[in-house]
């Protein structure tokens, strides 16, 4: 097991009518920014829900987030922060309306020139920020219990990350309840995003960390049962309970702890996301059994464990086990409405160049080892064309 | 799924070496008073390692804690505390040492007459403590990421807890390393609480709650394979490391996260320690079997996905898995050098009844359903001794 500090101090409050709890989780004197997007928290009832319980300190408003939220959209609510001086932010939606509010909180009391230099860039990661809280109603993005944020640039055609302590929401309210009427896209969209969240910290290569690898494989066998199941009657609040708390555990440093980790799925994807416009989801279903077959002969010894405990493939020979589990992986993806090659998204052949020299441009050391080269990048993507 | 709060701010650093990392996590200016039991720590260079780090702010020592840690021990160390002004408590050792500094922690700053008020009494709970950190050196009892603190009266005989938010350590030093030298009783007596922790939060009844099942099961799993290498290797890094991380996992309150709990045995276990002088897992060893039995028709859902799971029985009558289940764990403990009978530790018959009847007399509402009697407590020791 690798040396690893864990340290997550958000609170969750999960469970039906947990909105009425916000009055006692965010400061009285608060002077409240709500963020939210495109506006279906008003179409479900969950703005009113929000309204009611702060109806002694109301909250001012800034809808519009999109769904890969934008830098340009939030430098106007930083605007709007530093003019009407708030001090508490409150995220209403999924992780797009949290990332947008984690970022306009870091940018808000940011000390140096252009916030952007704070993405994807180590040496000027938030060091501060105004304290955020989060009533989500999309379990995907595991936002809600990280200090991670991702922001697209729509001038650069970037979409890029931090991660700070600073950033973690103070709360996060998860009411199974406010998933009931997603749209299918953005309910297996989030079993997606949560599975490859797991896998990104699970198939990589043995630490003997035992227990790290069964949180990881509880949590995918979960997403494998419960997934089809929300899809189907999209009102059992225990399925959409579970489906909540998975897509948090996959994301929330737990399983990731002591372990190696890869993420190049999820680089490969913020790319496919900010040039062709895909969901993020959708891009991981793309990539990640192309990343699984390339690299399969160094990710051999994780594959047999997942194709054994995960889909219960324990005879015949050991390399058909492990396509056999990749397999398995894209029909799930498929299996739930989520298409896994470029063509399903009608996204051309020279994708897989530009990708995988914007990749090579920014120098990131990609895959477990750190050491994926730009014609690995190729050959994972062309196997996805 | 139940609703739930989950909150746990405590930071974990984790891994060889990590004893080094003290000046940065104890506040610069902290008059410490560090907190140990019998001095294993001195033998075990545990004792050096922590003051060679803290070479700059040298900590005050408060040393011998006892093993089940006594309210009149920690009654002298308050004093101290108080005459002294430490503002900071570094426990150094195991659960003991840790939950005797939450206590003194918080009796030091308790408004109160006798902060033995503060135990097993919801209403006088700690309301503030001053801040805990900790050194930990013998994986068990879980203290190390929970506000709990369990602390005994000599003069009553009593073993009793709190548990606070208030409690939590700032921070713990899980350094696998420091557990290399532990004497076999206490390295099995670790298994065999960590083990019993999860099954308080899983053995109970059917909540729809997959991800939390599979998240226990993964623990129980997990302390199955790695106990017993640990008493064969005693210094294996990685046993060693998942024993410590199964053990702070088993009671962080994750697992319990949306599912009923039962904690029964807990109840009755710390009867017999504070009657008879056991250790505190040895009194788990010998109660656990005969719960589940007694048990066994209220608990039989979670029984039957406990043996196919953990223990592997799929065929046949069901009646047989559970007794088979239960026979194996109790064989597991053994197997470990862990007595399970009240004979084993030369516990008199007569036991039964005095325990019964001191838990009949405080009141609690015992079990998953809150409504375990005398005559049911009496059924579970009898089939123990």
């Amino acid at each position: 097991m690798l040396n690893f500090t864990y340290h997550n101090p958000v609170k969750i409050v999960f469970g039906h009518g947990s909105i009425a709890q916000l009055p006692r989780l965010v400061p009285a004197d608060a002077k409240i920014l709500m963020i939210y997007g495109g506006g279906s928290i008003k179409r479900n009832g969950v703005y009113d829900q929000v309204i009611a319980a702060l109806k002694r300190n109301p909250p001012a408003e800034f809808g519009g987030i999109e769904p890969n939220p934008r830098y340009e959209t939030c430098l106007k609510a930083v605007e709007r922060v530093r003019a009407e001086g708030f001090d508490f932010l409150l995220a209403v939606g999924g992780g797009s309306s949290l990332d947008a509010a984690k970022f306009v909180a870091a940018a808000s009391v940011y000390k140096g020139n252009d916030p952007w230099d704070m993405m994807s860039n180590w040496a000027r990661v938030p060091a501060d920020s105004l304290p955020v809280g989060c009533v989500l109603t999309l379990p995907a993005t595991g936002s809600e219990m990280n200090g991670g944020a991702v922001v697209s640039r729509e001038e650069t055609k970037e979409k890029l990350f931090f991660n700070s302590p600073h950033s973690f929401p103070r709360f996060s309210i998860l009411d199974p309840e406010t998933t009931y009427t997603l749209p299918s896209r953005q309910t297996a969209n989030g079993v997606v995003d949560a599975f490859v969240h797991t896998t990104e910290q699970y198939l990589t290569i043995p630490a003997d960390a035992p227990l790290q690898d069964r949180q990881a494989e509880a949590i995918l066998l979960t997403l494998i049962e419960e997934g089809p199941k929300a899809l189907a009657e999209p009102q059992n609040y225990d399925v959409r309970a579970n489906l909540m708390w998975c897509a948090t555990q996959a994301l929330n440093g737990l399983i990731g702890c002591g372990v190696p980790q890869d993420w190049a799925t999820h680089a490969l994807g913020h790319e496919l996301t900010a040039l062709y416009g895909i969901d993020h989801a959708q891009s991981l279903a793309v990539v990640l059994p192309g990343m699984l077959r390339q690299q399969r002969e160094r990710k051999r010894a994780k594959l047999l464990q997942y194709a054994e405990r995960v889909w219960q493939l324990c005879d015949g020979d050991e390399d058909a086990r492990v396509a056999q589990a990749i397999e398995r992986t894209e029909e799930f993806f498929r299996s739930l409405g989520v298409g896994t090659r470029l063509s399903d998204y009608d996204i051309p052949g020279d994708a897989v160049g530009t990708v995988a020299s914007r990749l090579e441009k920014r120098g990131v050391k990609l895959g477990e080892h750190g050491d994926l080269e730009k014609k690995d990048l190729v050959k994972i993507l062309t196997l996805r064309v």
